[in-house]
């Protein structure tokens, strides 16, 4: 069956398919049998270069399914029934994942106040508050969105900061990181700098939304959290067979620095896009955009005009969200501009 | 970082690797950008080839991310809390899933006493003895496996009779379809015979353990058990952001024959495989070979040795299994033969 | 080992024993042996009586243990995995019940905003709007609390309101009356004026707070919601062996029109306390005060001196409320007063 | 409502009212306004008394609020998802509880083989034989009852051998104790003798079919496995608000020693009607009669018509049991005799 291919657009960087060092990784691991469900040398390979970009040779590593798999299996080692999870507003696992983290784990999930997607720290402290009340679900969890729903990005500092909150406390950090590689180029910071380092215990590590074709991982970096979780991985639908085109595929991105030149290019992109809406008159660029995620205000009638002709989403209505990917090129950047001001 | 490549064996199916028309579907899904989530053209054509391989235009298709996550979600159409799924012994659900149902589902898994894995109607029946009693899991589901886990087959026959069994007293009928292909091989018939003509009603039909890299499918041939449905895979970490890649491979795989000629292969292999065993004296072949799978008894001493040198499982003390792949060859058989007689 | 009588005070209503008719009736009911988990005449007699209170002779009638457990077992008929339940600002669901509703249900509970703990209608119809997005749990279930706990009491009106909006949305209507009594004495209506009468579906049916030793009602008005809610009831742990000794509480409660006296009293007694305490310099009472329920803002250190005499709670800082019963007397308030007032 | 007296039976033990003792407790009780939840005198005395009974000053209690609940509440402390609970055949939890271990907690329960209901070190033995197998459900507790469901008693000595073998691979044995006071009384040992003193880290201390009206209690004798047990105990809705009353029971209950005195008119009882039983022709007692069941196979024929005028269950078809209760008088056993012999 003939299928067009189809155009590249600004609705989502999971809309873009499989980089080609991904690729590459997928064609070349396609080479005789191993042991299923981790017990491969491509899985022990990746293992190792994720450890090693993080600094951390005791952390534990597990290749799951997908982003919600990921932030869901991340979390279930720090939450579960009886405790809460204290997310950002707007957090994915708030909002985009269809309830999964009360439905699988049985935690609540409750969103602090703060900008852009950020937790307040203000904001964190209070809901301590309720530590110790037999009535109330437990915070035994934050988790930050890094870059945020909202296409901000959380300083240095600033996780630090909810960090130490949230571990004198006796909580867990986790973070989700579905587009880290966007972060890391946003600040020029490596990896372990605002995770591990910062203080965040548990890492949704996304490489989907950067170019991989499926597959996500998870970094725990406390040996105490993982334990019991190569079950759990497995309890919770998240332990693949064939698990070897996952961990190639990282190992690949990882080695090849595909990571980094696919954020790159989309933060450049994403940058592109936003300078040039800013010149169109009744659009408001509402971030700051370092990653690759512009949220725009416009009139009514021009997204409703836009709508017509490109798939992207709105946040709320009049609020609208353009996403580029390590695909997208200048020339599509400028054509959709171009649309805009037709 | 250079990864030897390992030999093929016969530990399971799942050890091998992508056939090459699943490998090619995967390369020319890898244009432009498409919606996430499903809304593509791919999984729009591998909806429609599944739904006319079944001959069921109504029929609800899921593309999920593996085979746990399949029967999971497939299961949880049909049972929760305070009900029970009943299933043959040794069933993948009841003792490979680390409790997954269990977990994500809140039911409880029963398993039936019969021969080879598959359930006798008369345990079925007394099984049922407990509906109504409102201290007791009430049992919504019957959860049949095609081939079973001990590498056994249903008749059409069987299949219509635990159906009937179970529709009578109103529970839904499922089908552990992981190596379907292999079983419509052995069975020459075609897959409508023995699942939804036979009264299944919810089907994991699987494509990894017969060449496909990842994801797989879930047909729902009752609408009424559909509904909902999409919400509840995203709930349990089913749904795929890059749909297409999961979606392209099945419209190859069927398309292309490949579902059949892969299986046909395998059951090949498996015969020559057993034929071969049963001519060495001490090894007895347990199960009537006709899908991928063998079932040996040997002594101790000779299974002990034949694990230095082949990775494989044994299914209880002194009860091995061999399974033969896609891409089992003559030469393997005839290697791991000699091996054995050696 | 003998225990002083500790006195009445203003906590909480729960802080009360058994009033006369509930005791008389646990005496009473102690007679031989009936067959247990509800298959006996007290059941079947309060069953009887509650379906007429509500005017609904099909209503489904399901005794339980306590209000938690009436609440997470009713709304658990309404919602689910990839459900979420809608409820006002600091409802018992959402505050004070250690996340119960997701650890039993898996379903997401989504505090809505409104005055004293109401939900706005306007903000039920916007938390709508993401019915059919397959990424958001999806509402199934609206739950208002009467009165809210926040001592407030919805209309008629605004109860028909909301369930208009909730039933034209397919979702269903669930009431949280752990003070129903209350409520009916405040507003001056019968029981299914506010309930079944302006589209509620569900209701728990408090009567601990009302002077009952223990267990609590759920009383299901559309019995297609009460299918399998027996089977629920007991996988949920909310089950009573004995359950005569609930049953007839509720019987002698209703019959002997203590629930109303119960309930006269302790908003009198409200009605009392709460305008001394409006007599009193530096004293704000924040809430109209119908029910049994006093919530009034004072100076830190006025609040800090008067901990030291009385237990009571403070919703938050500055925040304090007193809760009258059905064995408050006047002298009991007017000493608290005095105790305040010096 | 009047309601005549029903007469005294054989069915089960929960069929049975409240004794003396505690409905005099119930009674003193009700005095005053003491904190909710278990922050009140009786609370404290009736938890300082349990932990004196078992000698073990350091010990957890929790009053929970029915059977089924004590048996999940103390599970839940050492099992969840991924993980399953070993238990006898024929256990309350498998097979009387309606799923509720699986729905509430998400574990997967096993039951073993064994003679009575009794687990057989054997069958426990080899079921561990899958620790560490990342594809089973994780063994993490056993769970004996004493008396087993099919009447017959664990010694201490047995009772060891299963906590050695199951503390030697780390799972913690709990103990269904709903009838423990008839197994002190057959065994004539102390409560601690084949609780916590042969290996027992979680009992389910049971009081109701010893003549409590309402509530259990769960000792845990390791205190790490009661850490956040405070917070599951609201979250799976066995959280009592007016809590003195089930505590000032077992107060009262141990204090005044009608536990025992209950059970030993029971057991009494069950041993003279099983001497009659035995008497009667065509009637086989297979239980050792020591506790207060008694299962006797009977002609079909006898079984219907008795079943015309005695309420009692059969197990299976054939197999018919019968309880004694702490107010069952000897005319009652000799009444029944009567009946069966006409």
């Amino acid at each position: 069956m003939h299928i067009d291919s189809p155009a590249r657009a600004f609705a989502s960087d999971n809309n873009s398919g499989i980089c080609p060092e991904a690729l590459a990784a997928l064609l070349d691991a396609n080479r005789g049998h191993v042991v299923g469900y981790g017990d491969d040398p491509w899985t022990e390979a990746a293992t190792a270069r994720i450890r090693s970009e993080f600094g951390r040779p005791d952390a534990a590593v597990f290749f799951v399914l997908n982003g919600t798999g990921a932030n869901v299996f991340g979390l279930g080692l720090a939450a579960g029934p009886g405790k809460s999870v204290l997310c950002g507003h707007g957090a994915h696992i708030e909002e985009d994942e269809t309830g999964a983290a009360e439905a699988v784990l049985g935690c609540k999930v409750r969103p602090l106040s703060g900008r852009g997607g950020k937790i307040d720290p203000e904001a964190l402290e209070a809901a301590l508050g309720i530590l110790g009340d037999v009535h109330a679900a437990q915070p035994s969890c934050v988790s930050v969105t890094q870059p945020t729903e909202r296409g901000e990005l959380y300083s240095v500092e600033e996780i630090r900061t909810l960090s130490e909150i949230a571990h004198r406390a006796g909580l867990v950090v986790h973070m989700d990181g579905a587009r880290i590689a966007n972060a890391v180029v946003a600040l020029g910071l490596p990896f372990p700098a605002f995770t591990c380092d910062a203080g965040v215990d548990i890492l949704s590590f996304g490489g989907m939304k950067d170019g991989l074709a499926f597959g996500e991982a998870v970094v725990v970096f406390d040996a105490g959290l993982a334990r019991g979780a190569a079950f759990l991985r497995k309890a919770r639908l998240q332990l693949n067979s064939k698990m070897r085109f996952v961990s190639a595929q990282y190992l690949a991105w990882l080695e090849s620095g595909a990571w980094k030149r696919n954020a790159e290019n989309a933060n450049a992109m994403a940058a592109r896009l936003a300078s040039g809406l800013r010149g169109i008159s009744g659009i408001e660029v509402v971030n700051e955009v370092r990653a690759n995620m512009i949220f725009v205000r416009m009139p009514g009638d021009l997204a409703a005009r836009l709508h017509e002709t490109a798939f992207f989403y709105d946040m709320e209505p009049g609020l609208s969200r353009f996403v580029t990917s390590f695909d997208t090129e200048k020339a599509d950047v400028d054509a959709f501009l171009e649309r805009i001001r037709a």
